[in-house]
């Protein structure tokens, strides 16, 4: 049988740290229960510009194709603020998510029991919340066209982006939606502004139309997004699953992330199509950035890159076992009480990247 | 001299009964401060919808244009959730933020000290909070242009709208925050996703140069809205003054809000521009919609409302004392533990919209 290939791409900042301690895991892996994983490294966004000077070469979108999975650090760097959009680090990430067809990002907000002091929310507000959003990602507003800025005869100028949603678009990502409500609380929340876009208008009467016609059997409810983002605050326990377009879930999966308090721990995976092969590209990135402000010294927190990793070997390699074993360990160790300093809190113990990385390999 | 016209647009829901409070608050600031307002009621919304076929009737318009002011209370209603977009209760704000050219939404985050527990955050991180968002209302993608949804050969549907921003309308709305500021804490944080959109690119380009030109005595930073999500959960009180595009001003200020805990206390005001008499229009408006699941009970909360009226006093009529008297009668209110169901809280006292209308006129 042929090898499993994953195609590994730390990206900028504290990307390469974190990432370093995923190898160990996955070298472990084959010694330890016998999967063996090919890796293939590469250069994205910032590192792959000052390198080469574009965030994405070619090659490396051919190797993603190629591989079985991505496992994608974070991209961005404010020392490339200056350049245009087609050259930023993060059009490494917009590339990526483009070239493969990666529609649908699933973005857990999960609360660890031992940190659930770190929400800025109440306690009881926040146990055991579980939220999965599910955001389109290579459609809507971030890659309509027209677009660009234009300078008018008196020489100001206009800005322009278009947001577009075909019925194609909305079902493909509203079914992903329902068919993971079924594996939990059988609940969707569809998101859009439809009292005043008519791209949303017709989000809310694709994702209606499809749940009678195909799933009927989960319960639907739609929201808007202003009165979502207040949801989220008020009582983030009332969702399950979240779907919605690509600038919404962008907001509103970040604002649910940070209701975690713990943006270090969450992980992220974004799915293609499923091939005639059965086949489905995929790529797994933690929900963090590159946060520039930390990179290189050694104390980034890298559990949400090593969960990153327990999604991929779920959902791409079917290896359950091996992602259940990897979650246990990182819970093992939140309750041991080791501690990033994104998570520090008080009486527990500060330990660094590497330390962090060890204790969960030591755990498994 | 001439009289000042108020027009009054209760609209639906609770807005009837919350705007019964504010003008008892009218008639006795003429019977005991001389304050002489003439005003004029007009049904607005789902109720005008019903009585006249129409959300919003021209005659309306022009009161609004003749009128020193207009204080709006609340439009939606959900039976109203099948006709088309021109013909929804939403459509007389729009129009009437469309018709007036009232660009700049100015929504307060504020939290009263009484109610710091109503927070879902934990105290320390918004006991004093106060945040001010001015929002663009005028432009992006709540008009732009084209948008629609049309049928493709297949069948199939495509949703369309438009973000549209020139340098004009992003200038104008810029200097509204850079004065506010200048009046408070003296920092403008702009925000808008100039990461994928180019029209939050010209946004930020615009706002600097402006900066530069003209206010560089104010402090100036930038952010992602995503991350504005996250840092309003995070740490709320970092923010002074944040400026922002209609669509993000809606979810953000929403979010702002919510994070007050109590939705039903806040009052906005959103004006146009200052015309060659000196005059400006204004509308006036509380934050909460119309609630039509407590509308007719008597239960709502009427101090959003008379803050809105507050408001208007101080920015329209440059009534600042009349203004700090019904704030400070609220206030009064608030210590003396009389609570609407929606700031409820335990060893508090329950009492209905009219019984906290008349704590306030009795503070006053
Ligand atoms: C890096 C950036 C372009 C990206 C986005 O806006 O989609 C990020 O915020 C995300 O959520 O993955
Ligand atoms: C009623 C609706 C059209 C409106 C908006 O989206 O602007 C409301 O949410 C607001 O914030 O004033």
């Amino acid at each position: 049988s042929q090898a499993t290939k994953l195609l590994v791409l730390p990206g900028d900042g504290i990307g390469p740290e974190v990432m370093r301690e995923v190898v160990k895991i996955v070298h472990w892996l084959g010694d330890a229960r016998g999967l063996f994983l090919e890796l293939t490294e590469e250069l994205v966004g910032g590192a792959s510009l000052a390198a080469h000077g574009v965030p994405l070469r070619p090659e490396v979108v051919a190797l993603a194709k190629e591989a079985d999975a991505v496992l994608f650090g974070s991209v961005g760097d404010p020392k490339w603020s200056h350049v245009s959009f087609d050259r930023r680090p993060e059009a490494a990430i917009l590339g990526l998510r483009q070239e493969l067809e990666l529609f649908a990002n699933l973005r857990p907000a999960q609360v660890f029991a031992p940190l659930v002091d770190a929400s800025s929310l109440k306690p009881e507000l926040v146990a055991g919340l579980d939220i999965m959003i599910v955001r389109e990602t290579v459609g809507g507003i971030y890659f309509g066209e027209p677009r660009g800025i234009e300078t008018l005869a008196d020489g100001s100028q206009r800005g322009i982006n278009t947001e577009v949603y075909t019925t194609s678009e909305i079902e493909r990502v509203a079914r992903v939606a329902f068919e993971l409500a079924r594996l939990r609380g059988n609940h969707v929340c569809s998101v859009e502004k439809c009292n005043v876009m008519e791209s949303g208008l017709l989000w809310k009467q694709v994702v209606t139309a499809l749940h009678e016609r195909e799933y009927s059997d989960v319960k639907l409810s739609h929201m808007l997004a202003d009165n979502c983002a207040m949801q989220l605050v008020r009582n983030p326990k009332q969702f399950d699953v979240i779907v919605t377009g690509n600038l919404f879930g962008d907001l509103l999966s970040d604002l649910a992330s940070m209701l975690t308090g713990s943006l270090g721990m969450l992980p992220s995976a974004t799915l293609g199509p499923v091939q005639e092969s059965g086949k489905r590209h995929a790529l797994y990135e933690p929900i963090h950035g590159s946060a520039p402000d930390i990179a290189g010294q050694g104390i980034a927190n890298p559990l949400a890159q090593i969960l990153s990793f327990a999604m991929l070997l779920r959902y791409s390699l079917k290896r359950e076992d091996d992602a259940a074993l990897i979650e246990q360990a990182v819970s093992n160790v939140l309750s041991s009480g080791l501690r990033t300093a994104d998570i520090m809190s008080e009486g527990m113990t500060r330990v660094g990247t590497e330390e962090m990385g060890a204790a969960v390999l030591q755990e498994m």
